[in-house]
């Protein structure tokens, strides 16, 4: 293990990273909201520490094989979560303990979107903008975990894109190939941002708001700058433009990119997909269980009204996002619990959403029909089909682990959760938040979780983790096996 | 398929079972509690309704097939469950209406052990002997299932046990097969009955209640003739007798048979079968962490009624019985929730116990292992042993997808619980109990199922079946597959 050729990149990454404090700098100057120094300095910390591990390093230099893979994602979302905390923790206008301020950084940068901050109208601009943009950059990293590392570290099944990603294929050099596939994605990832906020500032939004709203929606992340979220706005039409961003998002990125590379754009690529067909059906398929409950409860007063909260709220819970316009939490309770339960499913691989991700959830629907024909009649081989293409049996074997090792972590982070005090339902609905990186809860937790304690929080950011990493990444460190030889 | 003659066979047992209602007529005339008419008049009700469909399909014998397995299986159940709730309809001393004689029916036949029933106490002592009668000839049904006709079916790996079962193996000719390993298994389940009822009288049960609890002991089942349930007793003695022969009836029964038939008995089989080893350790670890938990909550004021609090509760939960001593559901809440959580591993393969299987878990947790060795190792191999065997890839994935549906029949059935208006924690709880044939939930229906609707008694008895059932059992006659050609 090269480790300090990992602890080198890590540093670097960690100077890269301060430039990201320099932003929040330049709001605070134009609003005027007292902001600027703290983050100033906050600046020039993150560089100091990222120097400080950077100098003893600096000569080390190795090609990375694909088991250090592992080790640097965990450390990349580690140490950027918890070198995102220091503006928290410097701010004079937040008052944050350790736990409080990594709670945020890491909710934000893994886009969970769950927010201590019981307060948001009255926080600085600054302050604000900087958490929107954790969002964005976590969103970045995701897609490019996702799209390029992850099928190469074969996690959950995902080695099923290896062939698909843009790039060429080096098992052994990750680097050229990474930092290629990376540039294409993230081309796309800037164009998403910048047509969802024109979308949303030509819908009324102010310049501000539009930006840091594009920033949470196309990393489906969930922060806003409002106490009463999307719903502030109160807009039919701002619903509109996040569902629809929120859905483009949560598709797999690889396939944008393919879209937009194409000579002609077309929506082929998209039709072809089981995965996307998938993931829209289900969406549709929320929106009108909600859309029939609501009207049975007569929950709202106008049909127009409840649709536009019954999709709103179906597509933000689904997808990950986690945006409200409406207090959902209070809806007939088999509404939230069955939007908590679709947030397992989530986006599909390769996008900015989190769950277990459609494909999965897909190929275990395929499996699990395959168990029951194999009961009718044991003799016969029957292979599993994803559109015209064979599955191997290490797809199907890791998909399975997949889904068994999140139910075991799930259950784990609970059980950590009750110790610490938590209720049931709080705590239940924390880890579905959590882990599937969707960010409010119910109960106790439908809206905050300014009132949880810090060692709930402590559990709350390694279950974020968990998710975000998707479980494997993070559990493969704790194997003797990972670190022998 | 065979419809007529397994039509024949599910009446000649309906008339079977009706001889089951004439030892409450025995127990009433004894106790003179004035309930023999009613049992006499349900003999009668259930001997006609067997001969009614007996007499058009009695010249109908076919050899049966394995696929006709699932289905007779699930008649067995269903008709039984149906007809068993027939003295509670008649009764005079019990006013339930159709879901709740049927809830009690199938929770007593399922060895669920969920009653419907508020005051025990002041019930004939016709109609408790029933009760508890029910379960034990539910336990009879399970360890047939569970060793002759699961591993025959390969429900969810149990094809692992196909070549341990005692008796020639002839997949196309079921019957004889199956005669002679249920007398063989009958005969060590009547020997524990037997033991655990002289346990119980010498330790100061009267004969009635000797009876019964062993009844509801062996089979796991859970039932008691005290609202107070075990607790009535408040004795040590039957505490760590009901631990003891719990432990016994959780552990697969082939292996009692082997044991039992050997020439000299001997705890040799029972230490090298890893299944038991990973159950003891379950129960032992699980009764650590109550008493530790509770001696630190200071719950209890000596040292030993801690520790036999802690070890009933543990058993009496993991094993899937549900007796209580105490009113755990009030401990502090990790550890209810904790033991809920192991009420999922439940017994071994093949014994009464309810749940996953401690196989299952252990089949899991192996493969768990391997997918995060072939993280690491990408190209390495890596066989699955248990004891010295390989294990079949064919295996592999039916223990993963038997997971992955008993997780989804789950969702399926908490939220179906939820939109017949409970609560989360009730439904979350219910679902628990029932698919694991626990018992008692958390909540509202910690005690008894009585306040519950009409409604969430039918998804709860459907619950019921198909964790008994091994959910793949009746899930299977959903599917087209089954029922073509
Ligand atoms: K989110
Ligand atoms: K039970």
């Amino acid at each position: 293990m090269a480790i300090r050729s990992i602890i080198r990149i890590v540093a670097m990454l960690i100077g890269l990273f301060s430039l990201t404090m320099l932003p929040p700098v330049f709001i605070a100057y134009i609003y005027q909201d007292g902001g600027g120094n703290d983050f100033l300095a906050a600046f020039f910390v993150t560089l100091i520490i990222g120097f400080f591990f950077w100098i003893p390093n600096r000569r080390h230099k190795s090609e990375l094989k694909a088991r250090e893979g592992f080790l640097i994602v965990v450390l990349f979302w580690a140490t950027l979560g918890s070198v995102g905390a220091i503006p928290f923790l410097m701010s004079s206008s937040v008052d944050m303990n350790l736990a409080t301020a990594f709670f945020e950084s890491f909710s934000g940068l893994t886009t969970t979107g769950a927010t201590t901050i019981a307060e948001l109208n009255d926080l600085p601009k600054s302050i604000l903008f900087y958490r929107q943009m954790l969002q964005w950059f976590g969103g970045m990293g995701i897609i490019v975990l996702a799209v390029a590392v992850l099928p190469m570290l074969g996690i959950g099944g995902m080695q099923l894109y290896r062939a698909e990603t843009p790039g060429p294929v080096k098992d052994s050099k990750m680097t050229p190939r990474i930092a290629e596939t990376a540039k294409a994605l993230w081309y796309v990832y800037l164009c998403l941002t910048v047509a969802c906020m024109l979308a949303f500032w030509l819908a009324g939004m102010s310049l501000f708001d539009a930006l840091g709203h594009s920033f949470s929606t196309v990393s489906i992340g969930g922060f806003s700058t409002y106490d009463a979220s999307m719903g502030h706005f109160d807009s039919e039409i701002i619903n509109i433009i996040t569902v629809v961003f929120l859905i483009i998002s949560g598709i797999n990125y690889a396939l944008h990119f393919t879209a937009f590379s194409a000579k002609k754009f077309s929506l082929e690529v998209y039709r072809r997909d089981p995965e996307v067909r998938a993931f829209i059906f289900i969406q549709v398929l929320l929106t009108g269980i909600c859309f029939l409950v609501l009207i049975d409860n007569d929950v709202y007063s106008s049909i127009e009204t409840t649709f536009s909260h019954a999709m709103f709220q179906a597509v933000s819970i689904a997808t990950t996002a986690g945006f409200t316009t409406t207090s959902f939490s209070d809806w007939p309770l088999f509404l939230p619990v069955l939007l908590i339960f679709a947030s397992f499913i989530g986006g599909c691989a390769g996008s900015t959403g989190g769950g277990l991700k459609v494909i999965r959830v897909l190929l275990l629907n395929l499996q699990g029909q395959r168990e029951l024909k194999r009961l009718v009649h044991p003799k016969a081989v029957y292979k599993i089909k994803l559109g015209n293409k064979a599955l191997p049996d290490r797809v199907v074997e890791a998909v399975w682990g997949f889904f068994s090792t999140y139910a075991l972590v799930f259950i784990v982070c609970m059980l950590a959760l009750l110790m610490t005090g938590m209720d049931e339902l709080s705590a239940f609905s924390s880890v579905v938040a959590m882990l599937n990186n969707l960010g409010p809860g119910l109960g106790e937790v439908a809206l905050h979780f300014n009132d949880v304690s810090d060692a709930s929080k402590w559990v709350m950011i390694i279950a974020m983790l968990f998710g975000r990493l998707e479980v494997f990444t993070l559990l493969v460190l704790f194997t003797p096996v990972f670190w022998k030889n």
